[in-house]
């Protein structure tokens, strides 16, 4: 069989050296660098500018904690059955960060990717872009990712917070601007409060950054997974998996038991 | 059924704010924090001091990438299968996680921190709790966590690395010095190059800032997650999983197949 | 805030009692119900009729075992790291179990089952019917889900093995003609060989039973954790993880490192 | 660098042929084998006999449906965030099962196996090794894997049905004697109910059946996979994780609020 080459030029080390992205791991990366700074070295494969690193943290740090959620019960739950398996736990909470939860990330993304290809035209009647966009969601009764929220109305606070550090880094370009646009004509079409959720944000500031629609989704998980972590150590605290599970257990089987025995 | 009560500290929300561990996302996070802080928040519920956030760095960028790994090759097998989900990609690179890879940091720091229960006791001799200590794993035949690599010799490089960044930090205490007097005592009793390695290194750092053994493998496995996020990134650019999966099929196999079909 | 009630018809138990899908474990399932018609229970809430269970097992058998797969390398290389963690090492085959190797299973059933809605109309043309699915997906440049196979050509062994015992059961009806009219279709207007693979005999034959598509994925799931235990059974005897990896590390990095330390 | 062989034994395939430990998929396996005949010839590689088959579906049929539990609801909840994903849906319920869950089957397993390696031994006094085995646990203040349960009390109803069909089927031996002795042993020496519980009784019979401890936790992971797919199954037609999450989002939260948002 005729044998295709594989290689990846993330590392490499010898007994001496451990080299990550052209930087030595002992000599440039430890006590050098922070872990924002290695986050976007791994994602981008270069050291960031000032300004670029102040937006990634800024997107990185509003991914972490979102409270109880599907995800954190979930790693909850794993927890309390494989104590042994701090991973394992980890990765259950993950699982979940899928279409209804995160998957708004990478549709706004791709969205905003998709109708800006270039990422930057000057002549773009952005108004009459998103107008367009959003009609044509609305004629097929699509929601429109990164638009609305069911708690954080009528504005999502996350989102002007990003907006701003947008503006203060120079990263308040197209993209944001499409993101607003679509926000404000979804307002006005649907003639209720649609406001730019955080989803819609963060896609907005990724596609500034460069970064493909198609990782948006790992940076959440990044994130997320440290958040997790933290779950992971209020449950061996003050843990609420097994009461949690009793309790529902009883709930939900209540008319299938035996009146005697509920 | 009397309910047990749940409750967690870690956040909050009203659909104008956002609180995580006290601090408001939106006014105190967003823009302010990097994520280096936002972690060390995450899992000890406070701020750092700056010498504390520069020790945390130094073990979480270590923790980052480890190049082509079962747990990165686990990922890329997954993406290979399962591209749209990519949080599914980032979770089974890290499964694997355990005790073989990432084990020896948890039981190096359960090691330190059970030997040295009080953390800080001056009267202790140290050389002589080593001493006791290797022997006790000698006779029971058992690998000493911490000490030893089979690539990384006669030194692991990231050892005095960390180390470097302990004393610079003030965390060069008690534990760091066991494990250190653990090494050298094993290499003494072993007669053969047996230096304190990655995981021991890491191991007494986090027992010097406080961090419970039971959790160390969850900061490894956070920090692995943004490493998982860059192989899946380079695996859509220069994709390796298909090529070696039919590879191995064809040579495990080889030997079942009939000849005029190899 | 207002309780919605939950509940779950699927299991109860007292003390002295295990009750599921009601039939009692101790009296009716244990020692009386084979691995088949349990799994035929737990989906279908019901006892299946024989010839519902010689199809329904004929549908399970197929999926077990496919082989030095992505999906098999990512629980060997899991295993290898966390052998104290079998059912990680499981979950970490499954959760490539994705779009490209499974999902075109769902995508054939609900092309299937959204073709046919009504499930059996005897003056259906289904010759037209295929005639105009083909075509639309090719004027898309769609690939038809179920149908072509890179290495079972020309054709898949499996589809008429599947389809023998359908219609020894019964359940050779209108989504089996259909999909044999698609393989045919397709092969006319490609002028080529596609026929009908194991995704779309299995999506086919599922169809027939009532299964939904949006659960389809899900047998292929059960079926496979069986082979997965397999292939870690394996691993134990004679493992290959640990060689592998560090082929594939030498091979990816060597453009890499230092001549001298290659 | 020297290349180790790697050669796996379970199957190969040609584009006409698949064959599966010896046997043709198409020709032997597909409508010939039911679910549990292939679940044994994946385990032990061979076609079981009569009894064989009938005690290893009893243990497989037995470890399906566990009703709620943590699994069960981490799979629920994975499933609420990524529905498009069934297979991490599945994955996410399956990693709880460990230590907690499922452990005490692998320890109880191991416990037997260690106890009697040679497995038949004529002349063992089975009620002194017990008394030996336990007074060995109790001086150690650990558990007895296996023995005793905190709900199915003063005895566990699944170890006589397991233990019946052991006798039927000719596999009650020497660690099935063993486990019951253990039982007895515990209750004489702690004064008081600690019946052989399921796991006990699985570990007992797994034994019998030449299944090595380090695999039982498999064969659990293979069977509570196909359960989980009726918890997806149900949680398409009647959801209960959004609900669950809501509700466990307010109370955990309650004490940190502000009052007028509660």
């Amino acid at each position: 069989m005729k044998q295709k080459e594989i290689r990846s030029d993330i590392a490499w080390a010898t007994p001496k050296q451990v080299v990550i992205h052209g930087l030595d791991l002992c000599e440039d990366i430890v006590g050098k660098l922070d872990f924002g700074q290695m986050a976007f070295l791994q994602i981008f494969g270069r050291m960031p500018e000032q300004n670029e690193l102040r937006m990634f943290n800024a997107m990185m740090v509003i991914l972490v904690e979102h409270g109880i959620t599907p995800s954190s019960l979930a790693t909850r739950m794993t927890y309390c059955g494989a104590p042994e398996s701090v991973q394992a736990a980890v990765a259950a909470g993950l699982l979940g960060l899928g279409s209804v939860f995160v998957g708004s990330l990478d549709n706004a993304a791709r969205l905003l990717q998709e109708s800006l290809p270039e990422g930057n035209d000057a002549d773009l009647d952005i108004s009459a872009l998103a107008s367009e966009i959003v009609a044509s969601y609305r004629s097929r009764k699509e929601i429109i990712p990164g638009i609305g929220h069911p708690f954080h109305k009528p504005i999502d606070p996350r989102t002007p917070a990003l907006f701003k550090v947008a503006r203060e880094t120079g990263f308040d370009g197209p993209y944001i601007r499409l993101m607003e646009a679509l926000g404000r004509e979804a307002e006005r079409q649907a003639n209720r409060a649609l406001p730019v959720n955080v989803t819609g944000a963060m896609a907005a500031v990724a596609s500034e950054m460069g970064i493909s629609w198609r990782i948006c989704r790992g940076l959440a998980v990044a994130a997320r997974s440290v958040g997790l972590v933290g779950h992971i150590l209020e449950e061996m605290r003050q843990p609420m998996a097994e009461t949690l599970y009793l309790r529902i257990e009883h709930e939900a089987g209540a008319h299938l038991r035996p009146a005697d025995q509920s």
